[in-house]
């Protein structure tokens, strides 16, 4: 269902819906509002639409008193009521490790890693898909779709699976083993196309033009999708005890999920949730797609687009959709857009497994690279207390690692054989 | 440092240890008991020691209000007091999922799964290397090791380099390539070794009585390390409100879990925390390896090891430590043990992954096939309340299922194209 075809009909029903404290939609461009209904692009100048809310008395008693999942923040969410009665993957509140080795070694004070690994299907896609379900449900669609590099593709196939409703998932046909089996392996309609993320992109608009019931959840459902990403900045600061770190580190494909990290820093903040002011917001790409890095540095307003050819699939948006908003956030914060190369990458996902035992994938290869990065170039504060994402897992990604790390030999099953192989070990 | 060799000096110290509310080792064969201390083996009679405790005061109130990990349970277990100050992967408190496609595909009244591919590398095995590693740390060991079919090495390598100190894992060499490279990341040492599971653990107890300062977690610290499964039944019971079920179903290799599972019911029900009777617990087997399941079959009391040959290779331990037990436990329970084949095991994986979107590891396939194998024989009563176990991950054994999932095609980006490929998708 595209805005243009939107039967009066279905837009005066919209009223009705549930979707907790959400109000309206509002346009990021125009600020010109629409009511609550399955749209995505403002009727007045075609900007992407965002959710605007009421959010009444919020406490963080009554957050604390929650599931221990995302839906502990639902009443921050635009998602219905009774969210928690419906089968779903129950994704969210994941660990916040302190990462004393890893600070140690980068000469940092106070370093966390968010590890959104422990997700259901081990990407922070499962937080944006549950809210996209949640919210498209509410909106009347059956079928559950998204374009995807692959972790969203994992998290849509399995959200539907559980919901008990069917989905198409479509991905570039270069897309890793994993990434595709993990998809499959759920009985979605699995699509390969021929052409990378951004032709995947533009068919799926195509097909949500095409197909009334389809909730393509990055595209046409967009706003409430992309809000699910707020969960991981709430979680932040309350696993910080109510605070708000210095800074972050978060890797940036379409965008998305930075800006609404900051956004939910600001509605902690707003809602007197969180004292003081929020952290300054650092974005982190591959140098074989980083529309945004050279952006930021060229000092421009625009980003313009690229054929992405990088070691980081998860990343490998050319043409990302919140990449202004991006620019946006880390110049309003004293942040800053940095980019790593395909070998900084692999060196950081090894950096953290070795030293805090969390085993990324590229993406966080990357987010490690460029925390390292910047630091180096002394645009990061290491007196400051920084959070670090980690956003998805390295068993999905272990390609990028297989050709530099395995075993230290392979011997016979006998005590002499191993002392010959490892002689230095001491007893 | 075995038991034979263990200086008096060492011994006698054993009594200034922090570890929580345990007091003492007591036999499982003869009961004679031992002062806490790195001994595994009965010295009057070689049987398996045990930890006892004095649980004191336990209250579901003080559990709730610990941390969101195996650590709220750390009075019930044989931990030093302060074991959440020190860096670990900070396991445990997964998901218990209501599974209610799956129950109604099986004709189940109600079903969960508990989800123990949450934890940080994804298998329960995190669950009992931060106990072993912690009691080890207390005993004065320095080094973390283990003999391995593979998860078990992943969550040593990883614990250990969080903690910062080395390990050595030890795994047979024909692993699936996805458990070896998510143990080498971590920068363990990792050696393959020739043989089978059976071959490797033999080498690892005579490693174990060489290199003393090395706690091999399921070896000379086995009574520590097992004590981490019960925290599975701890959650559990925790999760359906402070209840147990009335049937589980545990994957079995050594035994171990299962066993420890249905002491974590006992010890709940003896403390005033749960009500009422345990759960009828089954133990799951793949045919190619069910040495337990034959003797539970035959009526016996002793398992006659086998020679593994099963696609489940995390559950291919031919000689199970803890095969007598997992017997008592199930006849004891009114339980059993059923074993399923290979092509059983894979229908398993897509089950649960295709009704719940939960892709569990080949162990989740014996477990989920057992569960069907068990109702259809009318062994498993569909009406009462049942909770199986996921205790591993499917992205490490992609290679069972990759054979049989996959795209539906690929395509051009057109939607002519997808529309030739899907022609009965509705718009
Ligand atoms: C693991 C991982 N991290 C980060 C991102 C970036 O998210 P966004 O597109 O919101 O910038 C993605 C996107 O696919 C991802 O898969
Ligand atoms: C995923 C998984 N499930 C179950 C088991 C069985 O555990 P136990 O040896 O305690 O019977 C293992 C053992 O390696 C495992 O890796
Ligand atoms: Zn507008
Ligand atoms: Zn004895």
């Amino acid at each position: 269902m595209t805005i243009t075809d939107t039967p009066a009909s279905t837009r005066s029903e919209a009223s009705a819906l549930d979707l907790g404290p959400a109000t309206h939609l509002s346009c990021r461009e125009c600020s010109a509002t629409t009511e609550l209904g399955p749209y995505y692009a403002c009727l007045e100048c075609f900007g992407p639409l965002e959710v605007a809310y009421d959010f009444g008395d919020v406490t963080r008693e009554k957050i604390e008193s929650g599931p221990i999942s995302i839906w502990r923040y639902k009443d921050l969410l635009p998602v219905p009521r009774n969210v928690t009665e419906v089968p779903n993957t129950e994704p969210g509140f994941t660990p916040l490790l302190k990462a004393d080795n890893l600070a140690r070694e980068l000469g940092m004070k106070a370093l966390w890693v968010k590890n959104d690994a422990a997700n259901p299907t081990h990407s922070f896609k499962d937080r944006v898909v549950a809210v996209a379900l949640a919210a498209a449900r509410e909106l009347g669609f059956s079928v559950l779709a998204c374009p995807s590099t692959g972790n969203l593709a994992n998290a849509v196939a399995a959200a539907a699976a559980r919901a008990g409703i069917r989905s198409f998932v479509f991905i570039p046909s270069n897309l890793e083993q994993q990434k595709i089996v993990t998809s499959a392996v759920y009985d979605t309609t699995l699509v390969a196309v021929d052409g990378n993320y951004d032709d995947v992109n533009r068919l799926a608009s195509e097909l949500a033009g095409q197909y009334e019931d389809w909730a393509f959840v990055n595209v046409n459902v967009r706003p409430y999708y992309a809000e699910g990403s707020k969960t991981l900045g709430f979680e932040t600061a309350e696993q910080l005890g109510w605070r708000l770190p210095e800074q972050v580190v978060i890797p940036v494909a379409s965008g998305a999920q930075l800006v609404k990290v900051d956004k939910a820093f600001r509605e902690l903040t707003e809602l007197g949730l969180v004292a003081g002011g929020g952290p300054a917001v650092f974005g982190a790409q591959a140098s074989g797609c980083s529309p945004v890095a050279a952006a930021y540095k060229a000092g421009h307003d625009v980003v313009r687009p690229v054929r992405p050819d990088t070691v980081a699939k998860s990343l490998a948006i050319g043409n990302p959709a919140d990449g202004p908003y991006v620019l946006d956030v880390t110049r309003r914060t004293g942040g800053a857009v940095e980019d790593v190369t395909d070998d900084d990458v692999i060196d950081g996902i090894r950096l953290l497994a070795r030293t805090e035992g969390i085993f990324g994938e590229t993406a966080a290869g990357v987010t490690v690279a460029v925390l390292a990065k910047l630091l180096r170039e002394g645009k990061l504060d290491p007196d400051a207390e920084t959070v670090i994402f980690n956003t998805g897992e390295g068993l999905k990604t272990l390609d990028a690692v297989t050709p530099v790390v395995g075993p230290a030999g392979t011997i016979a099953p006998t005590t002499e054989a191993f002392r010959a192989l490892v002689p230095e070990a001491e007893n």
